[in-house]
C-alpha cells in the first residue's frame, strides 16, 4: 500500500515559505510596474507565431520552478492583454480592473473560503456587498440576491425566478411542456443576446422572447409592445415578462422604465431590469435621473465588473421579493443539511442562485467600496458620462464625423463619411479604421450595425480615460480616415 | 457641465505606486504567515455577534486608505475562513487552495483581461488549459470543452448539450414544449443535486430525471436502468441521456462505466460522466484503473478547483463532438462580429460556453500545473486515496466504529456506534461528534445520509493531510463518543 518513496509532504505548499514570499514580493513589484505604466504602452497588440505557439504545449508531466513560471507570465502573458485596463480601451463594455481588486482576488485565494454558503466570515462579507448593491440601485430590504460570475448569469437568474413565478404550475417540478399555456417574454430590439441564450436554456425557445421595435433613441416603443402583448393574449399565449434595458450594449439607450413599470403592473407580468450596463448610474449624482424607475423592478441584473472596475468576474441578480429567488433554486440534499451550530449553522448561498460552489468574489467588491466609498465610484460615471458627451460634441462639429446613435449615457456611435459611398464601402472603411487604430496601439474601439448601417462604437466604461485621450481618438480617426480615403 | 472641483484624476489606481507596493508587499508576507501557520489554528471557529455585526454596516459613502481595508480583512475576514485549506477539513468536497493559484488569481485582475474572447495571450492559455483537462481525462483531440465557475456549471452544460442532441428538434429555437415526446435522463439515486437543477432550469422539469436504484456499492443497477429505459420506451417518452457517476458525492462511488458507455451506444443514448470528483482519478497511477471507460463519454464534468486544488473558482465542461458545443451555445450579435484581423480575430470563447465575459480562471490552473506538473498531481491523489484507506482500516478495527459504505477512492462514511441505540438517538449522538469536532476546532467533517441511516462523511481532497491527522481523528471521534455515551 506503500510501496516505494513516500510522496512529499505537503507537496503543493512552497518547499520554502520566504522563498515564495520573496518571489511574491518580486511578482507585486512587477505589478506595480505594469499597471503604473499602463499609459505608456499599446493598447493591444498582436503576437507573432512563435509567441503564440509556446500555447500548444501538451500538458506538463514534471515541475518547474514557481519563479520561472512567473517568468513565463510576464514573458508571454502579460504583454498581450486584451487591453481593457489600458485608458484608450473602450471596445464592448469592460471595466478596467485595479490594483486593490486584483489584492483582493489574490487575498480570497490564500483564505481559499466555498461561498457556497456555512457559517464562515466570506459568507458574511457576500451578504453584505448583495445588500450593498441592492441598496445602491434602490431596491427594498426584503429584496434577495447572489454574485454571479456576470451579467449573463446574472440575467438567467432573473429570468429563471420570472419563469417559475408566472408559470402557475409547478415548472421546477413539471417543466415548461406542461405550461397550460406558452410564455412570452418581451424585450426591445436592442437587448443583449444572453436574453436569448436564457429563454433557450430554459426550454422556452427563441420564439419565446418576442423583440418589441424601438424609436429613434433606441428605446422599446411601449405603443408595439402593448399591442405585442393584446396579440398574444388573443392568441392564447401567455404574457410573463417584460425585459427592460437600462442601457443597451449598442447605444446605452435606456428604456422608460416608470412606463414599462407601470404596464407591467397593469398587465400582471414580471419586470426584469438589464441594467448590467447602466443600473450604477444610480449612484452618479448628475445622471441618475436617467434610470428613475429602477427600483420597480422585480428583478435586476447589474455588472460590479463593469463601472464599478472589479476584476472579472463578479455580477449580481437582486430579486425584489427575495423568497421567490429561493424558491427557484432552493435544494437541499441530504449531504447539505443545516446544523444546530458550527459551519453548516450559516446560510446555504447555494439556495439561492444557479452554482454550487462560488468563489470569494465578494471579497474584490468589499475592498474596492470601503476604499473610494460610493461617492467616488459615482463620480467617475459621471465623469465617463461627461466625457462620452464630450466625444460626442466633436464628432458633431467634426464635417467628415457623423453620430449614428443619440448619446445618452457613456456609449457613443460614429462614422467617418468622406461623402460619395455606398453602405458597402463605407462599412469597410470604417473597418479598416478601427483595425488601424488596434494595429497602432493607439486606442480600441468596437463596431456594431444600428440601422442596419455600420457604425463604430465607443463605450467608456474606464477610470483611466481622460478627456484627451478622446481628442486624440478623433483626430486620428479623422487622419486615417483621410488617409484611406485619399484626402 | 463641470462645474466643482474637477474629480480626481485616475481615482482608481493608487495615488502613489510606491506605497501601495510596500502594502502589497506587507499584504504578501501577512499571507505567507497566515499559509504557513495553517496547522497551528482552529480548522474553524464560531465568530461571536460583536465579530459578525461588523458586515451589517451600509454601503460606505467615502473612502478609506487601503492599509485600513486590508487591516479589516486581516483582523474580521481571514481569521474565520471556511478552513477548507487547512489540513483537518474532510468536510463536503473541496479543494485546498495554494498559493501559487491565489497568485495566479492576482496577476489575472492586474492583467485584467476577458475570457469571453478575442486575439489575446489568455485566451491561448483558457484553450491550452482545457486542452490539458481533455488530455489528462483521455477524450479525443476533437473534443472541444470551456471552463466553468464549477461543476454544477459543468454538469449543466453537459447537459446541455445532451438536451439540444437528442431532442430532434431545432430545441434552442421551438422550446422543450414542442418535442414530441418529453425526454427522460437516467442518473443513480446518489447523482448530486446540481443535475436535479439542471433539469430544471433546462425546462425539462425534474420528473424528467429518473432515479435509479443502486447496488451494495452505491453504483448504479445496470438492470434496473435497462429495465426503466424500456418502460418509458413503452409509455412513448424519449430515454435521452445517462448520467453516470465517476466518483459520487456522498461516498466516492464510480459507476461502471464501460457498461454506461455501452448501454448508451446501444440505445443511442448520450453519456454525460459527472466526473467533479472522480474524473482526475485517470492521472493516479495506482487507482486510474477504477475510471476505466471515462473517456467514452459524450460530455464530461470535472472540477479543478478540487483535486487540483485551484481556489475557487473553475470547473470544466468537454464534449466529444467539439461542434455539438457550439452548436448549443454560440450566439453572434451584431456588435460581437468577428474581425480580419486584430483583437477580434480571435475566437469567441462565449460561443463555447453559457457565460458571456468570463475571468481568466484558466491562468491559476496553468501555472499549477507548471509548477507541480501532472504526476505529482497524480501522486497526492493516490495519497489521498491511500488515506482513506488508512481511515477504513483504523474504522474497522475498531469495536465502537462502523464503516457505512464501501470506502473506494478518498469518501469514507462511518460512525460511532456504542450499541443499544435506536436510529435517532445514534443520530443525534454523531452530529454531536461532529459539532464537538468542529467547535473545538480540531477537524471538521461533514454527514450524511445513506440507505435512510445517519453517517458521518470524511473526504479527503486535501494536499496537507498528513496519515497522523486520520489517526486523531479517530482517536478523538471515539474519545467525544466516548464521553457522550457515558462509557
Amino acid at each position: 500500500m506503500r510501496d516505494g518513496p513516500p510522496p512529499p509532504r505537503d507537496a503543493l505548499d512552497p518547499a520554502d515559505w520566504a522563498e515564495a514570499a520573496r518571489i511574491a514580493r518580486d511578482t507585486v513589484d512587477a505589478a506595480v510596474r505594469h499597471l503604473a505604466e499602463v499609459r505608456d504602452r499599446p493598447v493591444w497588440r498582436a503576437m507573432t507565431d512563435d509567441q503564440r505557439r509556446r500555447f500548444e504545449a501538451p500538458p506538463p508531466a514534471g515541475p518547474t520552478p514557481l519563479a520561472d513560471v512567473i517568468g513565463e507570465v510576464f514573458e508571454g502573458v502579460m504583454p498581450f492583454p486584451m487591453g481593457n485596463v489600458h485608458p484608450r480601451f473602450w471596445a464592448w463594455f469592460m471595466g478596467s480592473s485595479s490594483f486593490t481588486g486584483a489584492l483582493a482576488d489574490f487575498l480570497a485565494g490564500i483564505q481559499g473560503s466555498n461561498l457556497g454558503g456555512g457559517n464562515h466570515a466570506a459568507v458574511l462579507v457576500d451578504q453584505q456587498v448583495v445588500g450593498w448593491c441592492r441598496d445602491m440601485v434602490g431596491m427594498p430590504a426584503a429584496a434577495a440576491g447572489t454574485l454571479t460570475g456576470g451579467g449573463t448569469a446574472a440575467n438567467l437568474v432573473g429570468l429563471t425566478v420570472a419563469r417559475n413565478a408566472k408559470a402557475g404550475i409547478d415548472v421546477r417540478e413539471e417543466g415548461v411542456a406542461a405550461l397550460p399555456r406558452p410564455l412570452r417574454f418581451y424585450g426591445s430590439d436592442q437587448i443583449h443576446s444572453c436574453h436569448r441564450k436564457a429563454v433557450e436554456a430554459l426550454g422556452l425557445g427563441n420564439r419565446a422572447l418576442r423583440r418589441i421595435a424601438t424609436d429613434a433613441g433606441y428605446r422599446i416603443d411601449i405603443r408595439a409592445l402593448r399591442a405585442a402583448i393584446a396579440e398574444d393574449r388573443a392568441q392564447g399565449l401567455q404574457p410573463a415578462c417584460l425585459i427592460a434595458n437600462a442601457g443597451s450594449v449598442n447605444t446605452g439607450a435606456i428604456d422608460d422604465l416608470v412606463a414599462l413599470a407601470d404596464l407591467a403592473a397593469a398587465e400582471n407580468l414580471w419586470l426584469h431590469v438589464d441594467g448590467c450596463i447602466g443600473a450604477l448610474v444610480a449612484i452618479a449624482p448628475e445622471n441618475r435621473h436617467r434610470v428613475a424607475g429602477l427600483a420597480r423592478a422585480d428583478s435586476l441584473a447589474l455588472d460590479p465588473h463593469k463601472w464599478l472596475h472589479a476584476p472579472f468576474d463578479v455580477g449580481c441578480a437582486l430579486v425584489r421579493d427575495g423568497a421567490r429567488l429561493r424558491q427557484s433554486f432552493g435544494i437541499s440534499p441530504e449531504y447539505l443539511q443545516p446544523a444546530p451550530r458550527g459551519i453548516a449553522s450559516g446560510p446555504w448561498l447555494h439556495e439561492f442562485g444557479p452554482e454550487t460552489t462560488r468563489s470569494f468574489r465578494a471579497l474584490k467588491v468589499w475592498m474596492m467600496l470601503k476604499e473610494h466609498g460610493i461617492a467616488r465610484f459615482g463620480r467617475l460615471i459621471d465623469r465617463n458620462i461627461d466625457q462620452a458627451r464630450h466625444l460626442a460634441t466633436l464628432v458633431g462639429a467634426h464635417p467628415r464625423l457623423d453620430l449614428a446613435a443619440p448619446q445618452v449615457i457613456n456609449i457613443v456611435c460614429f462614422r467617418y463619411d468622406p461623402g460619395g459611398l455606398d453602405a458597402a464601402a463605407l462599412k469597410a472603411l470604417n473597418v479598416e479604421i478601427m483595425l488601424r487604430l488596434q494595429d497602432s496601439g493607439l486606442a480600441v474601439l468596437s463596431d456594431t450595425s444600428l440601422g442596419g448601417a455600420h457604425a463604430l462604437r465607443v463605450a467608456i466604461c474606464n477610470h483611466r480615460t481622460r478627456h484627451e485621450d478622446l481628442d486624440l481618438l478623433v483626430d486620428e480617426v479623422v487622419r486615417i480616415g483621410d488617409d484611406l480615403a485619399g484626402r
